[in-house]
């Protein structure tokens, strides 16, 4: 084995100082300068392991106020049948949901596949902003079948979709289809999210179907890559 | 909006000839310079361009030959019980599994705790690199109970372990937990999957369990970012 590189021991050294806790008043690192000169080293060495940490989910930056240490993701179990705004508090954080946009337009072929509609059947697009912890997580694209849930378009989408759907339409989810995969963040999603065009991300896609195999909705989700942990029990018997 | 960048409309460009074939004699692109010329830019931008469709998994750099057109991701299924060579095989792609090493060692803290034994208790591990069509896409640790499963060291380790716990203890694993996340690939793991180090990743940890609810093997992969999207269908009945 070569010798390690001096940026990963400079990171193996920072990671050290947060788990210690002595670098993280309130969760903030000190300035680049501050950091470069404790460390005898060159910024350009420094932010290579700052690099390093932010694409390991250790830290990350917030635009023009510097590095934070990255809270604990957030656990997501896909099989249990909890909406985001349950699973963040059963988790002892602070979820907040903005809605950013919601109007009809025509289904894009992707969609209107998963929904097993004719490409260009209207649909009701809603956009929101997910956070947790007044930090912006998740950016979620929703595309719903609302001529089958008339009125849809008018209600809160703040809250729970799924709880709307059981209250007003008497309709639950019965099955989800779901894709995951790292993916980068760029364009809209990564200025939506307030970082880097090409920041790490996990895109999480979701078409719900009701208990007349109806596809209701199709989701496309972008997490910030540190954010988030999937897990799930799986019962081979 | 602001106008998009440079580069992202190059990457849209490259994008659209890498769609249509041109850009594809088996999977290569034309080296950087005759690119940059192509498109009348620096090799700066074109970098740029580059990188980013790196991010999203559209193409991918080999030691000392150029970028290569990214193949399809290879579907993973965590709940149907298939082992990586029948679920790479059945989506008609070609599995290599060669290990790379087997020793017996004390247990680590986070494998101990998820094994549920003594810190420091003997396990057997092993690590495997495995391939899809040539290219490796996976590094896998395992560590084992074989203290529960008395001459599995010997045996062959480039086969499937389960369908020889099958073969020869009579053992099938029930229950399974599993824990994905994005990261980075750094150190040893880059090393062996032959990309650079904080190159994008995904972490998945599994622990399986016997009917006796015994923990009998830790396992984690870090798995190339774009070789891989998992599915999943959740019945919510």
């Amino acid at each position: 084995m070569p010798e390690t590189p001096f940026y990963l021991q400079l990171r193996d050294r920072l990671v050290a100082l947060i788990e210690s806790g002595e670098l993280r008043p309130a969760g903030r690192l000190p300035a680049e300068r501050l950091l470069a000169e404790r460390f005898a080293t060159t910024r350009i060495t420094l932010r290579q392991a700052l690099s390093q940490l932010e694409s390991e989910g250790r830290i990350h930056r917030r635009t023009r106020r510097g590095w934070f240490v990255s809270p604990p993701r957030v656990d997501y179990t896909p099989d249990r049948d909890q909406s985001f705004t349950q699973y963040v508090t059963a988790q002892g954080r602070r979820p907040f949901t903005q809605v950013l946009s919601l109007y009809h337009r025509p289904a894009p072929p992707t969609v209107a596949q998963a929904l097993m509609i004719p490409p260009e059947h209207t649909v009701l697009k809603v956009c929101r902003r997910r956070y947790i912890d007044d930090r912006a997580v998740l950016l979620e694209r929703i595309w719903l079948r609302d001529d089958l849930l008339p009125g849809l378009a008018e209600g809160d989408f703040t809250a729970s979709l799924w709880q709307r759907l059981h209250d007003d339409y008497g309709i639950d989810p019965v099955r989800k289809s779901l894709r995951l995969y790292p993916t980068a963040l760029t364009g809209t999603e990564a200025e939506t999210l307030g970082v880097h065009s090409g920041s790490a991300g996990l895109c999480v896609t979701r078409t719900t179907y009701d208990r007349d195999g109806r596809a209701l909705e199709y989701d496309e989700d972008h997490w910030l890559h540190d954010a988030i942990c999937i897990r799930a029990d799986v019962d081979m018997t």
